[in-house]
């Protein structure tokens, strides 16, 4: 077991102060832009893939992280897998099997929305699962996104939606209270809520044991988790010094 | 790296000296039939799932054996998946990503006729991927095959189709002379006999680093390899201590 390197409780799930929302309009923009300009060249090329994950508490703004980040995206080269209870045919088979389908083949960027990371998650705030059945989900996640490195030509890029119980408090009570939120009301949000403390220790051994890296994103202002998360993106594409496939010479 | 145990210029293609074909005629048939009962325990209690690997040369009677010993099987909870060439899809995601497609789930015995050792055995022999590769693959599927075994309670059953280089002979020349076997003729195996000693070397490395055993069947005599298959399986399964669910107390 590696020492523990990140604590949640001592990353902040706000903006940092100073900065407010106008402030970020226009970059925000500009990278939602450049990600949609990105994105067409990878899928034209053919040779690259990104799978993004979206993990959080409910109410830590998944849904709208992608609704806002990736509409400058065409999808012919964009597909998003939100991942629900396991279905009776997906459940009688390993915890990766529906995961691996779903992987984005070359070119393509797929967004997970919750993702195999919920097996050792969910699963283990439960007591569903045994703390040995953890630890080789966990070894056999690290394989599986190391296979989609390096046989696949895929980036794996993983963010932790990082929100304040207080602030999912607020989220959760709109949904119950606002008509046009009330759609996603779920009893059960308020149930798993109760867990609070073991879903933080669930999270930080999954980010803690995890081989590639996860970002830490704040998602208390949601125009910061939108920035944020328009803002690795494009660095890490804009890393991949990708070209549109030349013309050949006639 | 370990140390290669397996030298297959060891180890008979052919059974064991003294012993003829209608010495084990009736036991065959028993164990074929034997196989079908433990099958369809499997199937009913829908705890347990097989996961039965073949892999050889071009001639060594993966096909005879899927057709000799698994008639006592019901296909509902039988499945075959025969990997060939890889669609254009398929060769746009990581290797292992069409064979976790097709693995069984709790209840299923499944066939793989060749499977993903094909990315470590005919792409290293052409020297279409590179060593390194070749080591990262491994690493992958054993990390893929204890995944269905821990995860999913997946017997994955392993079986090399140990062919001599003359006997192959013989088996292609059929295949070219009789109208019967016309249609498996293809004169890609001859030009893949000319690599048999690399594929003879590339089959040890994947014998001998994998984590999950494999069964060395001796092909030369179909009739001693429909024995050694089906012997081997119903001990497997036998092993298992399967029963039908139990009748509920009125």
């Amino acid at each position: 077991m590696k020492k523990n390197k990140i604590q949640l409780a001592d990353i902040p799930t706000t903006a940092p102060a100073g900065l407010e929302k106008k402030d970020l309009k226009d970059e925000t923009e500009r990278l939602v832009e450049r990600l949609g300009e990105l994105q067409h060249i990878m899928y034209a090329q053919g040779k690259y893939s990104v799978l993004i994950i979206l993990q959080g508490m409910d109410g830590s703004g998944k849904d709208g992280a992608v609704r806002n980040v990736f509409h400058g995206c065409t999808i012919a080269g964009l597909d998003l897998a939100s991942f629900k209870k396991p279905t009776e045919e997906e459940f009688a088979h390993d915890f990766l099997w529906r995961s691996h389908k779903w992987v984005p083949q070359k070119g393509m960027m797929t967004i997970f929305n919750r993702s195999h990371y919920e097996d050792i998650l969910i699963q283990r705030v439960h007591n569903w699962i045994t703390e040995d059945r953890v630890k080789k989900r966990m070894a056999a996640i690290n394989a599986f996104e190391e296979l989609l490195e390096f046989d696949n030509n895929t980036l794996v890029i993983k963010f932790y939606m990082h929100i304040s119980k207080e602030e999912q408090e607020i989220q959760l009570q709109q949904r119950r209270d606002d008509p046009t939120k009330f759609w996603k009301h779920n009893d059960g949000d308020w149930e798993e809520r109760k867990l609070w403390d073991k879903y933080m220790e669930a999270y930080e051994y999954a980010i803690n044991e995890s081989d590639i890296p996860w970002y830490i994103c704040p998602v208390d202002n949601r125009w910061y988790r939108d920035y944020f998360i328009a803002k690795t993106l494009v660095e890490r594409l804009e890393a991949l010094n990708m070209s549109l496939p030349a013309v050949k010479p006639q």
